[in-house]
């Protein structure tokens, strides 16, 4: 589903005519989120998972589960939240992850993204580093998925 | 002078005793921005240069320069800012680069990343697809740098 139009941008990029982003791609990774039914947090943290399926719940998207997996190990790479959402892609079924860690270089503040069932970054939400924005865990997290979700207009 | 804090803070997560960016890292990374002397926009486009350098001396930043190399190629992989951004780091000597591109699948919208001249992710910024917010490339692109900085506390 999603294959076709990455194609289609690939061969318009390639030819150098690529203009941004079309509707129908929008549309088409908004029908992707929207069908999702096996949602996979790769965390332990049971705040961070009560948040996302506060705000999955307003969006009338199922339940997400929790992956139990040693995500610390993400820390010392250098894009932490990309990689644990990989780790879901390359230990379950999940055809939507949503992972939730520090964005770059220690200090570097936080990044929750969606991501589809191969790997392929579908939304993205920054923070400001905890120490500066001073929110709770929950406040920021639930903020930063709305934040992914409404900027592809759902 | 990141690489100290950076090896703590790849200790802290390997022992699982990681609590989140330091005051001490994220006061790094504000240092390592504003003693930048080399500046780099892996871009074409003239509007993002002008519109760049227009905050960066609002932040009191050097004026920075931009690299024409083919960055179409960039939007065939998956993460095309980071490799935007990897290809300034690999073909000069800049010791900081902004880069602003599609943050992942086609249709997934747009993101401005701040590097370090070895590639690390220092901070980031994300819109949604141009199609949804209909803002002028030139306001897009500032009020992402400006957020990029401001969240890091600048």
């Amino acid at each position: 589903m999603l294959e076709e139009h990455i194609k289609k941008a690939y061969n318009e990029s390639a030819k150098g005519k690529r203009k941004g982003d079309k509707h129908i791609e929008v549309e088409k990774i908004r029908e992707y989120i929207l069908s999702a039914e096996n949602i996979i947090i790769p965390n332990w943290d049971e705040k961070k998972l009560k948040s996302i399926n506060k705000i999955l719940k307003e969006f009338g998207l199922p339940k997400a589960k929790g992956l139990k997996i040693h995500t610390n190990a993400a820390d010392l790479t250098r894009m932490p939240t990309i990689t644990k959402a990989l780790m879901a892609v390359d230990t379950t079924d999940a055809d939507l992850i949503i992972a939730r860690g520090r964005l770059g270089a220690p200090g570097s503040g936080s990044m929750l993204i969606i991501m589809d069932h191969k790997g392929r970054i579908l939304s993205a939400a920054i923070s400001s580093p905890h120490i500066i924005h001073g929110k709770s865990l929950e406040k920021a997290v639930e903020e930063e998925l709305k934040t992914a979700l409404q900027r592809l207009g759902l």
